[in-house]
């Protein structure tokens, strides 16, 4: 049995006419013979439109009664794509997360999958050719409905598609695909023919948002290939697999940037055992997620710890600051909002050291200052000004050749 | 423990502002100690829009889809309602058909309801004070979503009460009670105190909106108590309860009205075994509700078939009528559509035999020609011309006193 997963966003289903659009896509894989699991997220604006009302309910709306509520709108989706199915005369039905059932763990609002029944889902694939699953949405122990976060409907159709050892999972979406950086920036990025999962993970959680990086672990972890392509064309888009010899040899596959930083700097704190934790536990028990850290070299005892937090949660950060600099000996509070990540991605650079030193030429060619530097194996992220951002992508983008494929300056 | 369901229809929780009212009804039985069991609809207009969706997408919507897409607009309404409830910090939760169960069978659309899980009801009101159920909703073997009908969310709510053996079932609706007859033709009418489960469902069955009439005949299998009453007041309304000595000692209780009707005659079909069958099998099977019948006696070896049907099944039953009427030898086919269904309720008719002819000389004495008559054990219909229903109607009112509580005219 030839199994193959499509994923549609709200945008692909808003109306009547884009379903139909949607059903000529799901129509190519059926008439090949393939049984299709198609997994559709809630018609565009209908997701907002209910949280709106569960805001206008209440200030702190209760999470399990908002996923039952959110819930909806998938399952509005589904049972009218099911419909067009049927008025097709294909043996073809609606899914809900309760009916599969795909089990998630109890986090209402950011559950995470943890089993679907495949023995269910191969019963449902031998009485049915295609299969409409309603994305974003689980069911967790206690028969309640939980959802997956923002994007969460990409995760549903990866763990469908890996549950049911499908040949692909295809995410159609309004882009052609994953681009060596943003083309809206940078007018010679290149639609790239492959990408590995761990690259694909820098890209996402850099901002990239292509896929939701959840989706991209569950991939990578289940080996799911993941094709990435437009709704509104029939042409390749780009494919999310394992790192193989196949793959485009290149040095670095893409300049990816996050604008939604800030930098905080914790002046001359004292420099003593726990003084990391003292300063991160409440940061994290904030639910702030923080990125970039540094620690300068201890001076009289002293030293300063700077890092980067998304920055939306500055004035959070700060007050947690406020309240605990003075344990710490801490002089000042320093932030910087005018900042921006950029990141040089490529699995080419396990084995190849040049790449860094590089990139740090290219920025210093164009006088732009580096405030931070963090790499990983397979990335290196520079903060900057954020004025500098669309000059460094642009500088970066060039000196390591992206907009051609192969080019000398990339190649192993 | 004792329990009180109170069910709230789609006009009583169509905004925020009303489920805020909706919310002082609930807190009435809860802070009495009681655990209160809320059913409610979808927010007014939301299950017809869901309805014109499904018939934009189909012309012929598949009905296992067409239920798991409207019973949306349940489950948006009671997890909002639960919000509100956890807002004041009451243990409470909302509860999906599927997540009780509430079991019904495959009859999608009009689906029966089968069992309540009683155990997992009385955990559930264990661990929480207020329970919030989906009304119109259940599910089946299958684990899909089932919807009870229009108006089924009364019969979720009276199934609930038997399922929990609640003291009460609360009926919140937009008129305070069950009047005598409708207020809008007859200023007269009078709201009931107390009306049995026959009399309520000779008067749902004649299309009185107050009551789904699923929910009565469930009512009266169970002996469930049912309370209708005013969403708007705080006055009691009428009690739909077992006959017993304690009611109002009435002749008849109520003069119920149908308009929705069509009167078709099949003239001098051949008199011989098996004719009723030849005309009411296809009919039957088409789903066209044949009401009145009256067969005359025959002539000649012919007679005249007459029946009523609803208005709305005429130019089916037609279409019907004459591909049968040559196999039946049937001269030509007659309809009548300005015809009016009048009846006189009242379980004091079961031992007394002069209502009836009372009833026919009222309405001679207007000179009110009476088309067709049938009868039960505690009613009287009489089908007239549809010009004389609301003389028909006061004519009758008036004949039995019914404007008065315990009327000289309407004692046993």
């Amino acid at each position: 049995m030839n199994i193959v997963v499509q994923k549609f966003g709200g945008t692909s289903v808003r109306n009547l006419e884009c379903m139909k659009q949607v059903l000529e896509k799901v129509l190519v894989p059926y008439e090949k013979g393939n049984k299709v699991i198609v997994v559709l997220s809630a018609m565009s604006g209908e997701t907002n439109r209910l949280i709106d009302l569960a805001n206008e309910w209440s200030d702190t709306p209760d999470l399990a009664e908002m996923d039952s509520l959110v819930s909806t709108g998938e399952q509005v989706s589904v049972a009218l794509f099911a419909m067009l199915l049927k008025d097709r005369g294909i043996k073809a039905r609606s899914l809900l997360g309760f009916q599969i059932p795909i089990k998630t763990n109890v986090a209402y609002t950011r559950a995470r999958i943890l089993d679907i029944d495949r023995e269910q889902m191969n019963a449902l694939l031998e009485d049915n050719d295609i299969l409409v699953v309603a994305g974003f949405q689980g069911c967790n122990e206690g028969k309640r409905i939980t959802t997956l976060g923002r994007g969460g409907s990409d995760t549903s159709a990866v763990a469908m598609a890996a549950a049911v050892d499908a040949d692909i999972c295809e995410i159609f979406t309004d882009v052609p695909g994953v681009f060596t950086t943003d083309p809206n920036i940078c007018s010679q990025a290149r639609k790239l023919d492959t990408v590995s999962y761990d690259e694909m993970l820098e890209m996402a959680s850099m901002g990239a948002k292509v896929l939701q990086i959840r989706s991209v672990e569950f991939a990578k972890k289940y080996n799911v290939k993941v094709h990435v392509r437009s709704t509104f064309s029939d042409e390749i888009g780009t494919y999310v697999t394992q790192e193989d010899v196949n793959m485009e040899s290149l040095l670095v596959s893409g300049i990816a940037y996050d604008k939604d930083q800030a930098r905080v700097t914790l002046a001359k704190v004292n420099d003593e055992p726990g003084v990391s934790a003292t300063l991160f536990t409440p940061l994290a028990e904030a639910g702030i997620l923080v990125d970039m850290i540094v620690q300068n070299p201890s001076r009289d005892g002293r030293t300063d710890m700077t890092f980067t937090i998304p920055r939306a949660d500055l004035s959070n950060t700060l007050e947690i600051l406020d309240r605990i600099k003075d344990s710490m000996g801490a002089e000042e509070v320093l932030y910087d909002q005018n900042v921006c990540k950029v990141s040089v991605i490529g699995v080419g650079m396990r084995n190849h050291s040049g790449v860094a030193s590089h990139a740090f030429q290219a920025l210093r060619d164009e006088n732009i200052n580096i405030l931070m530097i963090s790499t990983s194996e397979i990335k290196i992220t520079c903060l900057i000004e954020e004025k500098y951002t669309e000059l460094a992508i642009r500088t970066l983008h060039n000196t390591f050749g992206l907009d051609k494929s192969g080019s000398e300056e990339n190649m192993l």
